[in-house]
């Protein structure tokens, strides 16, 4: 297998800014997040300890493929998880390892697939996770399906590009037309998995499809998002948006062919429907997802406490107890990955999976505290961050004038600036925003996460205390 | 050693309402809490599997004070918190276990208390812990000196009663007059530990004393805020109000005799300061406070969606949401405790000692959970909590209207209105809101807690975080 | 006419705990209110500048009952509402004022009401405005129907008591049975206007009534809910719960029989529906309304600087963000009855109506100001609400030791306690919670009212700019 | 005097990315905003009747720059304010009405300035308010000092940029050195008003300065923050940030000569500390802010109802209330501004000046009812503002791809995608988190304008009330 990058050179479906892009390495939009993954193929082979297992035939793979028995191999699985995060400080959420957990759960569960007279999706499935290990690619996934006008089903859309439907099959293969959105890093991907969330309905039986293709597949166009990456602008001025951009962008499938081995659902809505859940993909990504997660709220934890000692704030015991909301934040967080990990359940197979109830308990209350975090660096800054002025006054003939007036008593002007460039990064800038915005939804509607956290909540216990206080002996009778 | 409440009946220096009290267990603003504790000793009979530990002369002892030597001790400890705070649905927060995991940890560090000319305090504290335990006592404690005005400082107070203060010592013991504030639950308690939280400073030196002594003592008055207990009013309409009264009281002492191997601090303000922290105190009550939390989360969480389904709210998503915003939230509380274990720490002396960061970091969050807990009950019952009558017109001639007008669909009219008072009891009785102020401040201001937790946080990954950031390979040069 | 609390005398169906009051003046539950109450006839004795207007006959009104014709009638209504929200600082929401506004609201426009073989309708209300003035009663209201399985249309309910409905009808008048929940002030008014909110729909017939009535009328029966007086507790202790508990009550009709000259709607679910809002009554009821709301505000604010000077917190700036946030809050409520007044429009009856929209703004943002201030208060204070001895206390044995332990500085004991006591009162007291529950539904669940504040108010600029952004020459073409 | 555009163009010390701008008009990152000022001169042309007065001399200038006498001046003035925040949608804060404003309460007020040997300071402002009225020039200002080591005074600050200061003086006029921070428009400003907030302290006499300048003056150096017009990208993917970006610029000083008839405040600290104050420039700058910020509120607003339609979510209750706490937010903000204007005081020279309690009450909430219409958007949108592709897109080979694939239900692509990405603008763009940041703390740190608030508000009134409950009649003697 070609090293990484060299595969990305062969991508010409890969669209930004209304032009083709011929050499991904190269464009500044996706520089930054190639050379992250590279690293994360490099942290394999330097730290294999952390990185890597062996498979039955002794073979090094990446330890996020492994399919965990224990909940020691949670543990192990959290640690790598941590040390890629680290690798973006949890810009990057969908990194190979993301779809790799998945990957291995769908592996270790794939009986639910089945087969049919079409083909064996269950071994399909098995064949996959296989395939993808031999070769270490990065799989990336689309499934969000366009927005559209939700009053029409899915199956009476007149939209070609309401979702991915199939066309037609034959011995070999389905073909398929049709649009995922956001898909998220899916430019520099090796292949994609393609599937739905639940709540597909009958009648929408030609959407009813999971599948995986390479990017690079004929008939498949990338169409990318604006990127946050600023042209004419250092890594001084951005110290993370123009090193982290992790890219969105439309998926268009026009009459793309599937041979059977990667077709994983056919036309069966109740497969669909289950497809997220009962391979447990839910419940491994969700826990790479919210380790992540903990990278991002270091650093701007850090960040909040470097600008407040800067800034001279940190004596203040209103912005103390801003600080310290955030520090005990990050404690409740690592608390429940822990939780998650500790309540993990063993399945008839042997195999072992991450409290969902845990994860989501996470995933609702995360957004929240990442959104104060984003604030409190805002009002902790106040305006100054929006007087820095740009890499190359520093280097023109105002640069004497500029590293006297913007110095302060213990940082000098380019640390100074350099800091609070980066506290707009994150908080200001696009790239922030857009880092904000999929904190809160890229695991769903934190309304619907909390409403179906209540729903599948064990609360029998709690009901019970209620009858209990009935209960207490009455002094009067009615 | 006398049965508990048989001990109470000598207690003759507790007043209520102006008047001293007689026979405390008989008297309406105490018999319920009397009847917790009495609760908590028969658990101990019940289930000695989980409530007691055998020492080494194999005489079983609550398991409150046993000296945790393992994670697995913790693990067992909090078994048992959590079944005496369920006695009271969590609503009683200073039960005799409290004090027990902090005199057993008092005991097992005692070593910094040293010894002088007087007496050898840390003996005192190891002799006092066994005492407590061969009696299965129940100690209150005493720390909050009443509020005064604090631009003067403590040793140059005129006014007698802002702490308690040495008046005079002799061979045998010392005098000590002044008084403590919110002594919670002092007047059903056997005795009492008295001392200071940390802050005294050079000059307070009279103030800086420790000790234990029986609430009887000579000297000694309780005087007991007004009462959250109805007369005239029933368990149906107050179903924890009427019940569960933790009663807070004034302590003022009058030259009380305190002999000297009750004393573990004399006229020292350095050992005064520490006492709370370096004996571990701090962390092992707050284990035992973070755990009852749950239990009254559960509660809380029990009656909002007992509302939600009898008002036939829980089919709307945003009454889902916040029922799951308290399920998820009850999640993070229990991972927190289960963190403060898995990472509580191995003293010298083989100790074992919960993660004190993340008890407080739970401190911070719980009460804002709790709030949110009232208000949600609150805001799903709308107006309709005050509008349920007395239970006397449940048996006066207008019961069969009442019966009717007041039943629902599934809900006969008593049904809902006990759980509607209940309800209100939680969140808009003066024991509702009590409890709220109780979850605030009881372990200290908030925003202090948070202070606290970002001045003592270990902050050195994410501060390094931050320069990992500037360390990004440069595309310019300044 | 007899004297207000003479005419209370002869009532014999106001039921209390269970009892039937025969006295209702000397009932500790109601003699706080209807003090208040005397005091609001008083005032037209005192001030009759304010308080009263001259109607045709040159006889004196309680101005509450004006019909305005121009802003400063408006204005002058506003003065006198003030001035009576301030007997209760604003505690009594339901004072005489309230339906006076609507009826005198209702008697200008009572056309919509029209005329029917039985009655003529719109004369009734004319009729009933008029003797109203003349004898200067106090009306109450009830319009919210018991809480019911909602599943069920109205008009198919089984049970009896699901609002109130016609039984029968003869040349006379009408029959009618039923219930009204939450009557505030039912018990201690001369008569009561039944009507229903809007909401009705075909099959609801025989519930689409509206009719006044003697709270005396056989047949009708008050049923209160718990008091949050205290017996054997003063002034001292509760120094607003104990004079001020309006009371709420469940309205009971067994077959009363109504004159056809007290009815405004039967059965006409059209009519029934545009009562609240065809006639006014909702924006002349809101305008009494909030302007009582500001006393409320403004004691609540006074108590909240009180405490911050004697706790000696008010030199923090963050403490005085708190109470500045309060003053703000005030200062946006006063601009906003301003502008309700402003912009009032004058109907084709030469009637002038305040603008609803900005009285609904406050309505949906006062609530939320209100719990900012209970909570400030609860914050400020910390647990020190918790710890006042009981009254008794003061004049016991203990006297001395309290006098000394509970001064401050400036404060002696007594008023430090009274102070702490009344925060406590509107906070932490069933009263206090009472009347925060009271501001946030009263008006209606605060939800709806901020929905239909976006359905009926006037967004065309709004929309209009949008468009203006787009277009924005280009300089481009797409 | 030539045209605005005209005058711009000798500008030769304005610098952005570390170039020196010689045509400031056709710049991208000036240009919009220069437009909008010159739409702000037409407006005085096309409608003199809203946006002028005549002078003594029958002369018609701005508006803004009338010194007004009564309530109906302060609303004259507010319609033009109005009418030019409409050009920009409010997005431009500092247009020419906002100083002149300052200047016509400068003139008004002028005796506080006295004079000395040097100068006459009072007849320096009246001639400066006729020179800019006779010239209709564009005024900014600088008055925030660059932020460096506040523990250090000012006076005794080494950074040579720590402020403005005087280095000598002659007979004709005084040298000064130094810098400003966040001086927003000075690139595009004919002059500025150089002056200090209060605060200063003896000690810092060289500091205590206030004078006017040519923005060209010689050694002036104006240094650019960077820009958010994106280079590239069009109106239709940027509505805003590329036509409205209102450049912030360090401002510095070097050895600048200001001849003694341009200064104001001379080593004066009093004077220096009174200038904002004792000026009522807080007072009349503020009136024209808080109405300028009306046109953000609509437009936000705007925008916020029309997601809400196009994604068809305003059926939803939850999100009609939100769209209604919007809606009813501009309520309070409109009535804000009437009070203020309605209780505006007439001082002793017979100028009025509007009510700065109820502009700062504004000021306090509105940064909170902003971020909540930034939120609203976002949340509503929930990821789809990611997922637009860039306009050239739309022009390219895969324009009928995404024309079909982004078009809804009645919105086809290029309009869903226009109101998304002015969505995006002002919500996540740099430019829309800089218009947010601008609100907070534009007008000073939100916590100090409420302490503010709190210390001059008169609490009289409530104290009072108080004190009246203590007042009620005791049913106890204690």
């Amino acid at each position: 297998m070609e090293k990484y990058s060299e595969r990305l050179k062969k991508f010409n479906n890969v669209y930004l800014n209304g032009t083709r892009i011929t050499d991904l390495p190269t464009e500044p939009a996706f520089s930054g997040s190639i050379k992250a993954i590279e690293r994360y193929y490099d942290l394999q082979n330097e730290n294999p300890d952390i990185h890597c297992f062996l498979d039955n035939q002794r073979h090094p793979s990446p330890i996020s493929l492994m399919i965990p028995k224990t909940i020691e191999d949670l543990r192990k699985k959290r640690k790598s998880y941590k040390s890629i995060a680290d690798i973006s400080f949890g810009m990057l959420g969908r990194t190979p390892d993301f779809i790799n957990a998945a990957l291995a759960s769908l592996c270790a569960h794939s009986e639910f697939l089945g087969k049919d007279r079409y083909t064996n999706y269950s071994n399909n499935a098995i064949q996959y996770y296989k395939y993808v290990k031999e070769n270490n690619l990065f799989i990336g996934h689309g499934s969000i399906n366009p927005q559209i006008d939700r009053s029409i089903p899915l199956g009476k859309q007149q939209n070609e590009f309401a979702g991915v439907h199939v066309i037609d099959h034959d011995t070999n293969g389905i073909r398929v037309s049709g649009a995922k959105m956001i898909v998220t890093l899916a430019p520099i991907a090796d292949e994609l998995l393609i599937f739905n969330m639940p709540g597909l309905k009958p009648g929408d039986e030609k959407y009813a499809v999971a599948f995986a293709l390479p990017v690079n597949s004929s008939g498949v166009k990338i169409i990318c998002r604006k990127t946050t990456v600023k042209p004419g602008l250092s890594n001084f001025d951005h110290p993370l948006s123009n090193s982290f951009d992790e890219m969105d962008a439309y998926l268009l499938l026009n009459q793309v062919y599937i041979p059977w081995e990667r077709v994983f659902v056919f036309k069966n809505i109740e497969r669909s429907n289950q497809f997220f859940d009962k391979s447990f993909i839910r419940h491994h990504t969700g826990h790479q997802d919210v380790v992540r997660a903990i990278s991002k709220a270091e650093l701007l934890t850090g960040i909040a406490i470097k600008l407040a000692r800067m800034l001279k704030l940190d004596n203040f015991i209103n912005i103390q107890e801003k600080l310290g909301d955030l520090t005990s934040s990050i404690e409740l967080l690592k608390a429940s990955i822990l939780l998650s990990e500790e309540t993990a359940q063993v399945s008839h197979q042997g195999i072992i999976t991450p409290n969902i109830n845990t994860i989501q308990a996470i995933r609702y209350h995360f957004p929240k505290m990442y959104a104060k975090m984003v604030q409190h660096i805002q009002s902790m800054t106040a305006g100054s961050m929006l007087a820095t002025p740009h890499y190359q006054d520093f280097i023109s003939e105002n640069r004497e004038y500029l590293m006297q007036s913007l110095s302060t008593g213990e940082l000098d002007a380019l640390e100074r600036t350099q800091l609070l460039n980066l506290a707009w990064d994150v908080t200001g800038d696009s790239f922030g925003q857009r880092q904000l915005v999929y904190e809160y939804y890229h695991a769903g509607d934190p309304m619907r996460i909390a409403a179906n956290h209540y729903l599948s909540y064990d609360k029998k216990e709690m009901l019970d205390m209620v009858n209990q206080v009935f209960n207490i002996k009455e002094n009067i009778k009615i």
